[in-house]
């Protein structure tokens, strides 16, 4: 398993911990990232079933501030997958290294920790900013190609804020490559709120006919695709009217879209809200993943 | 519930946060704790149960370096407490604050973070570090006084590491106050530790002799009392050998004490451990709590 690993066609990738949870692994990696470049942590679960047979995969996306270790100690999600048998695989939520350029203000919004899961185009965020590159292409081939525990081609991808943002987005730009998504508290349109018309404007530029190929409710608007989704809101979360905007998410969808969309009375925008709904969210792409052998 | 529970006894308990999780609510308070004296928080998670009707309480104690927050972060306990329809009260492991003294070579296991549950008698120590008078008594009170969602007559205590320590060596010196008592990883016999040689030669003077009346394994080995507890251990706990000496506890059992004792192959000192065993240990505390109406 993990230790050997290393010894793949990627060769930077190495192990930084092993720590036994609810009868699995709970593993860390550190790997030069050869899309962004420079070099990421990425955390991964692997359940007891991936001692016996290759498992499905679910991608989790964090939000702004966060890396990949947040989702890893507060969400609770490795009980769930345990008994499922289904490897987590979260990764941080931008570039990093003091090579990678930050916001001057140091703002938590923009930079370091706040990546929007886009490709930038724009100077200076283009070279290291390509968190989709990241996400939907590097991050699956290093898994593909390296642990024989996981069965990549079945994967789902959910996530929070930012990242529950990402998770939508890059499902609906993906849908051949994602048996289901899912997000909590999304930034449903990030070209119309403040967190992502800042983000965009730095990192894709003025134009904003760049921007919709990264936003959640201009591509479900216009898509073919039915990859089935679930979203989970919670009705006392500080920023549901001015950043996340669900409502324009629910008036988006194509007729029939298969969208599960969850309000809940007196939840906020933390890990306490996510850790009370992530057993129903990792039992939702259980179904999918069990149904797409 | 929490809101109202200012305007009690206690005139100085401040609601921090009040956060919905697994249906319950995820408290924090501030208050000025008489017995340290300084002032401190806690935290408490009440069930859903508690809007109907008192519900008994568990105390949790962390270990070393930890506030009352890491518990409530990492240890995913709220959702099994809002099954059982318990509360779950985690206080700071010291005395805090500005006047507070602290070790001048700022070492983690000794002054703000380590304050081993113990009363000293030592200076510059004696005056804040009452951290066994605070949890048995002052904390209690508070409960009985402030929160008429809690039962405070229907208690059981539990921990980790040092907060271990705590739970143990506190219920059996208190048997009559708590139905049950468990632990992770406790140091089971300060006295003879590294950790424990340095806090008790610190906080309670060279004399060994009065350091049996906060040593579990003193303590169990003299006991009359009965009060049933579960232990569990990790294997690959970097700590096990040197501090924690779990086998000293075992041998110093009197013959047919009611302790349950668990060890884990694989698993370490981290919250990922206690995560994983954290339901076991609230449902053995549930079954006492239930019988002891």
């Amino acid at each position: 398993m993990g230790k050997d690993s290393k010894d793949t066609a990627n060769s930077s990738l190495e192990q930084v911990s092993d720590i036994h949870c609810f009868g699995g692994r709970q593993l860390r990696y550190r790997h030069r990232a050869t899309s962004l470049p420079c070099t990421m942590n990425f955390s991964l679960f692997l359940p007891p079933q991936a001692e016996r047979a290759p498992v499905p995969i679910v991608y989790w996306l964090s939000g702004l501030t966060c890396t990949d270790e947040n989702f890893v100690t507060k969400a609770g999600a490795q009980r769930v997958a345990a008994e499922l048998g289904i490897a987590l695989l979260a990764p941080d939520t931008s570039p990093r290294g003091e090579q990678v350029p930050d916001d001057p203000a140091a703002a938590y919004d923009l930079g370091l920790g706040a990546g929007f899961y886009v490709n930038a185009t724009q100077a200076p965020w283009a070279e290291h900013y390509r968190m989709y590159d990241y996400v939907v292409d590097e991050l699956p081939s290093l898994v593909a190609s390296s642990f024989a525990e996981i069965d990549a081609s079945r994967a789902a991808i959910m996530g929070h804020s930012m990242g529950g943002h990402g998770a939508l987005m890059i499902a609906l730009r993906n849908p051949s490559r994602y048996a289901s998504a899912s997000a909590f508290a999304p930034i449903c349109a990030p070209s119309q709120c403040p967190w992502g018309i800042k983000a965009f404007t730095h990192y894709l530029g003025d134009d904003r006919s760049r921007w919709a190929q990264y936003d959640t409710c201009a591509l479900i608007a216009g898509t073919e695709a039915d990859i089935p989704m679930r979203v989970d809101q919670g009705e006392a979360d500080q920023f549901l009217e001015e950043q996340l905007m669900p409502e324009k998410l629910v008036a988006a969808l194509p007729p029939g879209y298969p969208l599960s969309f969850h309000r809940h009375a007196g939840y906020d925008h933390s890990y306490f809200f996510i850790a009370s709904f992530i057993e129903q969210h990792l039992r939702f792409h259980d179904l999918y993943l069990k149904a797409n052998p």
